[in-house]
């Protein structure tokens, strides 16, 4: 059974202050990046096909999304990743809106195929992507987290990733030693599907959180001396510190989603709270999060 | 005479849940997409021109915005134009900046030229379009909304679009058998043009509301297990209930825009609480909104 | 000795009402905007290729920033820079993530090459543009700002520019007849920093002030009636006014950034205060600035 340590992976992250490449549709960078402030984390948008790749060498961590991608975030992505496999830093695809339209949907196939370390999107892109489903249209969910669960199976059986659906309920799935596991998060708030930009900056936070994975629990200011490159996750940083990392970052969200409730009266104000909670939110906080996992029995890991 | 229910034309958006692409300026692709989910759309900014056209074929309605258009939004915006304007379903052109500079006014020339649904800008972008007046200087309006009725007039004759000024006080107005007509709406606060992207997402909920336009009264629910795809403007949807609809968008900013006043200390504080205007607004609110309308005599329709 | 007087920098701002273009990166856009209309200046953000040079020769200043620049933008940039400087109109380089990946260093270099007005810069970036230190790594500074002072000496020397270096403190350098001068400006907060686009704006924010340097002390209205093209700076603007000009626009961040910190609960709050703040700031307010100013010695001039 995997055990999370949801303080420690947060005290991680926070000594570890790493940077994070986000190669990310225009529409949320702004909100991604004050995102990736708030929990501790560094942003850089740099996606230009020239530099895309050698900046992924300096980052503890890339995230793929191409929700707006044009060409050149395209080429950039590919040069991004190739360098973050090979340095074994942690990178994390969002296929928002696979399914919905032929040329995306190759490329995200693409991407999906590079062996991400984990795979983040709504019920609608997890079944897509696994080859099920309608797809989504735009970043709206249509289908429910529970209903996709062996698309998510399958999915982080074929790539090797930790693959997470968002959703009321969110769900993160893993294949750990020939065994499928599941961990679900309660928390968020009905607003925050009103505001653009809480998906996406999940799979950000994702990688921030990932960039931690597999180091020594973190005492006091341990980490606060490590060079930002030597920050990375190890590449030999086990799935199941891979699986702790992206729960945490679903944890972080679902427990400043609840916070960030008091005193909103709306979308708008929804999201300046959030941002408020997400900065707030501590390690007692994240230790008490609503989270619960077990293994899957096969029949569950097999679709219909 | 046409006749407004503005509380129908409220509950249709939202029973419809409409998908509304925005092919638009990066400077306000966060705040339209808030800005569409907060009055109950669902926003999808899709610009790469090999998918742009496939998604103009599963959205209910296309905004089109050149205010920081590159080429492969040009050419997206030319794809989803063809396919929304083949499939009867409603585009809306914003003429940013029209006027200021050769390229943009070109491409935006011909833009119009494919004859959107209706027009959206401020009182100088709207005369430059109609070939009067000195044209804008960025997205800051130098004319006068009713200075400018007889080019908004002139251009609602020549393209077949309604069309809407924007300012302290909107005018739209709209060609219908042979006859012009115009709706006032006042409204606003003096803090909405310190907020960047008010007028560029009005004109992408003006798309939501005729998405909606033509269809039947929404009884409760009534429109809710209506697929996505089928939700799209009625191609033969009349005139006057395509004039409802751009009236009503107006109604729906200029109702919030008052109420957001309310605990707003400076541009900042009034962005947020606008957004939770937008989503608290009732049908009630819209039906009592400040709107008139009239018939304009032919002189009135002419140009000095 | 430079003396300053803030309050009518501040009024000239205000009564001139410059229209700057920036050609700026996606994070920061919409901030960047919100934040010049809060301070009283009109944003525009063309960056196409084809009418970026045209729309410099309308604007009152330019912003380059090249933080996501793709290859139009880079294009943009050339053309947009030629053109302002040869109308004498002030544009600003902000040199982000400088010196972190090659191809991004030797585009900033080369429009570092090209004499901006000013250089707004973290300690970190105006280091490796002046070829010392390590570089940034993204937005982040990782150098202190008094211990790069000898740099943005030699910066201003040699480029001619007004050199400001952001951080807790801010630092101004100006090589005035063979003087060097720097002013320090105290202000902001903590939170600051966890706010993206803090810095990027303030880049543009000097190109407002800029714009009106070299003018006489505005009185009441004095200047409202002066057509936008002739609010341009005064190509004869002499050095102490353009010192004074970027003091004025780091005075003003760090008043509304103290300012704003009442009632900010964490990151998100504290950005919407700060929006609210800038716009707030009064004349008065500027002119108790915490704001000093000295020469230099050529001992301090010099790098160690």
């Amino acid at each position: 059974m995997v055990d999370f340590d949801l303080r420690s992976a947060n005290a991680r992250l926070r000594a570890g202050h790493p940077l994070i490449q986000c190669i990310t549709n225009t529409v949320v960078q702004q909100f991604s990046a004050n995102v990736l402030l708030a929990v501790g984390a560094s942003p850089a948008m740099l996606d230009h096909e020239a530099d895309a790749g050698q900046f992924a060498g300096i980052a503890n961590g890339v995230l793929i999304n191409f929700g707006t991608a044009s060409n050149h975030q395209l080429l950039a992505a590919d040069a991004a990743i190739d360098v973050a496999a090979a340095a074994g830093k942690p990178w994390v695809l969002d296929p928002v809106s696979v399914g919905a339209v032929d040329f995306r949907t190759s490329r995200i196939r693409r991407a999906a195929a590079d062996r991400p370390t984990a795979i983040r999107g709504n019920a609608s892109e997890i079944a897509a992507l696994a080859g099920v489903g309608l797809g989504g249209r735009g970043v709206d969910s249509t289908d429910e987290v529970d209903a996709v669960l062996p698309a998510a199976v399958q999915l982080a059986r074929t790539t090797g990733a930790i693959v997470a659906v968002s959703g009321p309920r969110d769900a993160v799935v893993a294949h750990i030693d020939g065994t499928d596991h599941v961990a679900h998060i309660d928390g968020g708030h009905e607003f925050m599907p009103l505001v653009i930009g809480t998906g996406c900056s999940l799979g950000a936070v994702t990688v921030a959180y990932l960039a931690g994975a597999g180091k020594g629990t973190a005492g006091p200011d341990s980490d606060v001396s490590v060079p930002a490159a030597a920050a990375s996750a190890d590449p030999g940083a086990t799935a199941s510190a891979r699986f702790e990392a992206v729960v945490a970052a679903h944890a972080h969200f679902a427990v400043a989603g609840e916070l960030a409730a008091a005193g909103a009266q709306g979308p708008g104000s929804y999201s300046v709270s959030f941002l408020d909670a997400l900065h707030a939110v501590t390690g007692d906080q994240l230790a008490q999060a609503r989270v619960s996992h077990r293994t899957l029995t096969a029949d569950e890991g097999v679709q219909a």
